[in-house]
C-alpha cells in the first residue's frame, strides 16, 4: 500500500537519525512513500515545528500520515499520540507539536493562553496515546523514540491499521499558547509575528480573510517601520514589502534580502494593519 | 505509472516549500518518484541553476521530469514553460535557466549574447507557455507557483498528458548569455570557469572535445598561476590541479582545499589552456 | 523489484552529484527505493563514514545495497568492493569505511592497529572486487567512481544479480585501526570517543554490555570533569551527561548543548566508567 509517510524532525542532515528512522519504516512497510518535510527545525522548538508541519501538510493527499519528532521530553513522562483528522493522521509528542493543525481543524480558536495546556478535541478529531508496545521495536531507547516508538507506529498505521490499536483514546491533547490578531482601540489589526523562514520573511497571524476584501488603502507597520500597501509578490516595488505569502498569512520581506535581519524583528513582535486616512 | 520528477530549486532545506510542492505532486500522481537535483541553488542564482540541472539531467532515464524553480519574477509577466526535448520534460520559468539544456540539444552555440534574450528553438525541440490554469491549484498564490502551478503541470505531465494541453506552442524561449572557448592570437585556448562547485572547483567552459587529443604537453593558467599538466584524479599531485571533471569540463582543483577561495577566482574569470614549447 | 538502496557520502547537498548517483541507479532499476543517509560526512573522513553507515544500516531491511562514496582515493589503485553479510550488500571503496560493518559481523575484535590494513574475512561474509566493466558506465569518469561505477554495481545488484558477477572474490580487506575499551589496573573501564554527532555528543567505543549490570554505582570521567551516574535521557539533571544512547554506546552529552564544544573533546580521547566506592 504505497501510503505516504512524512517525517519533521531537529535531528538536521549531518547524522543518520532520521536514516535510521526511515529504516524502521520501510522494515514494516516496504511501499511506504517517504517525504521529508523539514529536518532543520531549531533543536527543541516545538513552535517552529509546529507552523512549519501545518503549512506543508496542507499540500498533500488525503490519508498521510505525518511523523514529528521535536521532543525536548523524551523518555519522560510525556505522551506520544496519534491524532487522526479528517485529512491526516499525525503521529507526535504530545507536546504542543500539533497545536496549528488542531486549530484548523476546530471551529473555535485553540490556545494554551499562559503556557502549554490540555484543550479538549471537537468532534472529527481523534486521538490515540501511544502506550500498547506490541508495535514498537524492542528494546525501546529512551533517547529515540523517533526510531523504536514513532516510526513503526507510523508505519503501521499507513498499512491501515487503525489508530485504536496502538493505545486508549484520550479526549484532550496539549497545546501552545497561540496568538490571534486582535482589533486596537483606533481601529488597526493588530497582529504577530509567528515564523520567520529561511529567508528572513517574517510570517504573522493575520490571514487573507482577516483583511477587508478591498485592499487598496491598506498600510502596516512593524518594528517603527511604515509599509504603504499590499505587494503581490517579492518582485515588487523594493525594500520592504507587506504580501500575502503562500500560507495564506500576511507576511513582511525584503526584496532579495531578510526581512528579520533588516528590522530585527522576531517571533512574538506586532505587526499593525490599518486603512489609511481618507479610506 | 513510475515516472520520475525531480526538483532544482533555491528553497534551501530550513522550510517546508520544497515539501509542499512534493505533496502536490504526490496528490496529482501518487506513483510519481521524486528526486531532488539541488535545492541549495544560491537565491535568484538563474546560472547555477541552468549549470547544475544541465549536469545532473543528463544521468536520469529518458521521460524524466524535471522542475526547476528559481523564479525570480516569480508572479510578474515572465512566461513559464514545458520544454520536451528528446531525453526528458522540463517545468520551469522562462528566464534563461534552461540554458545550457537547450545548447546541449542544439547543433549550433546558442546564447543571449549581452543579457538574456529570445533565441528560436531547433526541430527536436517542442516548448508550451504554460498558459492554461485547469491544471493549476486554485487559487495560485502569487508568491507560489513552484507549488500551486509547476507541481500539477509536471505531475500531469508525467502521468502522460502531452505539453499541447498545458497552453500553446512558443518557438523561441530565453537563454542567458553562455560563454564559449576561443582561440587567442598565439593559439592558446581561453575559457571561462562558468560553474564553482560546492567544494570550490572552478569549473569552466571547455569540453574534454576541446582539448587536443593528445595531452601530455597541455599547461593551463588561471589567476596568474600556472598548472603544468592534466591530472587525472583529485588524489594526483599537490596543490593546484587541472583535470576533467565528472562533468566532462575541464576544471581547476585543489587537493582537499577550495581553488575559488585559495585564487580567489570565480565565475567568468578566464583559464588559459596551451601546449607547452618544444611539443 | 522495490530493493532499498542507501547512500552515504561526502558530496554535501549544494551540488548535484547525489543526484545524478541516483538518476543512474533508477536508469538500471526504476523501481529502487532510494534513501539517503549521510551526505554531511566531513570531505573524505572515512572513520566518520563508517561509523555513521554501521549505526543507519542496523535499522534497514536485510538485503538492503548501502552504497558509500567517501573516497580519497577515487581513480587511484585503491579497490573498489563489494561486501555482503547476512543482513546486506556494502558497495564502497576498499578503504576502511566498512571497518565497523565488518566488525559486527566478526566474532573475533577486528582492527587495524596502527594504520589502515587488510584482515581476512570470517566465515558469512563475502567479498568481490569490483573489476569487470560490463556493468559500469562508459566511459568511467577518472574523478567519479560513485556516478559511473559504484551506483550501476548497485542498482544490478539490487536487481537480483549476484555478487560473483561484478569481480573476483577477495579473502581480506582493509580496516581502520578501531579503537576497544580496555580494562585500567585501577579496575576503570577505559573508552574512547570515536564519534562526534551533529549536537556535539561524544560517543565512545564502550556500549551497553560493557557496563554492569547494576548501573546505579557508575561514575564516568571524561576531559577532567566527572559525570556521577549514568542518565536514562538527555531530559535528564543538568549540565553533562553520561548515557547509552540510541547506537547502543555511552555517550558524553550536554543538556541543550554541544559536549564537544563545551569539554573540548574530540575523537580518541578517553572516557574513564568506574564504580564509585562502597559499592
Amino acid at each position: 500500500m504505497a501510503a505516504i509517510i512524512t517525517l519533521t524532525t531537529d535531528f538536521g542532515l549531518t547524522d543518520a537519525y532520521v536514516a535510521e528512522m526511515k529504516g524502521v519504516i520501510l522494515s514494516v512497510n516496504p511501499e511506504a512513500k517517504l517525504v521529508d518535510i523539514c529536518h532543520a527545525i531549531r533543536p527543541q522548538d516545538i513552535s517552529q515545528a509546529a507552523f512549519v508541519l501545518s503549512t506543508a501538510c496542507k499540500s498533500f493527499p488525503r490519508g498521510t500520515v505525518h511523523v514529528v519528532v521535536v521532543d525536548p521530553g523524551v523518555g519522560s513522562e510525556r505522551r506520544a499520540i496519534i491524532l487522526r483528522t479528517p485529512r491526516a493522521d499525525f503521529v507526535a509528542p504530545d507536546n504542543g507539536v500539533l497545536s496549528y493543525v488542531i486549530q484548523e481543524s476546530s471551529a473555535a480558536p485553540v490556545d494554551g493562553n499562559s503556557g502549554c495546556r490540555q484543550v479538549g478535541l471537537e468532534p472529527g478529531l481523534q486521538a490515540v496515546a501511544i502506550t500498547r508496545s506490541q508495535f514498537w521495536r524492542s528494546p525501546v531507547s529512551p533517547t529515540f523514540h523517533g526510531r523504536d516508538i514513532f516510526a513503526p507506529v507510523a508505519a503501521r498505521l499507513s498499512l491501515g491499521f487503525p489508530p485504536a490499536d496502538f493505545g486508549e483514546t484520550v479526549t484532550s491533547v496539549r497545546v501552545l499558547p497561540l496568538s490571534h490578531p486582535y482589533r486596537a482601540p483606533d481601529g488597526a489589526l493588530v497582529g504577530h509575528i509567528i515564523h520567520v523562514d529561511g529567508f528572513g520573511n517574517l510570517i504573522t497571524d493575520i490571514k487573507d480573510d482577516d483583511l477587508p476584501r478591498t485592499k487598496e488603502a491598506l498600510t502596516f507597520s512593524v518594528g517603527g517601520r511604515q509599509i504603504p500597501g499590499l505587494s503581490r509578490t517579492y518582485a515588487e516595488g523594493g525594500g520592504l514589502l507587506a504580501l500575502i505569502g503562500g500560507s495564506g498569512h500576511l507576511e513582511i520581506s525584503v526584496k532579495e534580502g531578510s526581512a528579520s535581519a533588516f528590522l530585527g524583528a522576531g517571533i512574538g513582535d506586532e505587526v499593525r494593519s490599518e486603512t489609511r486616512c481618507g479610506h
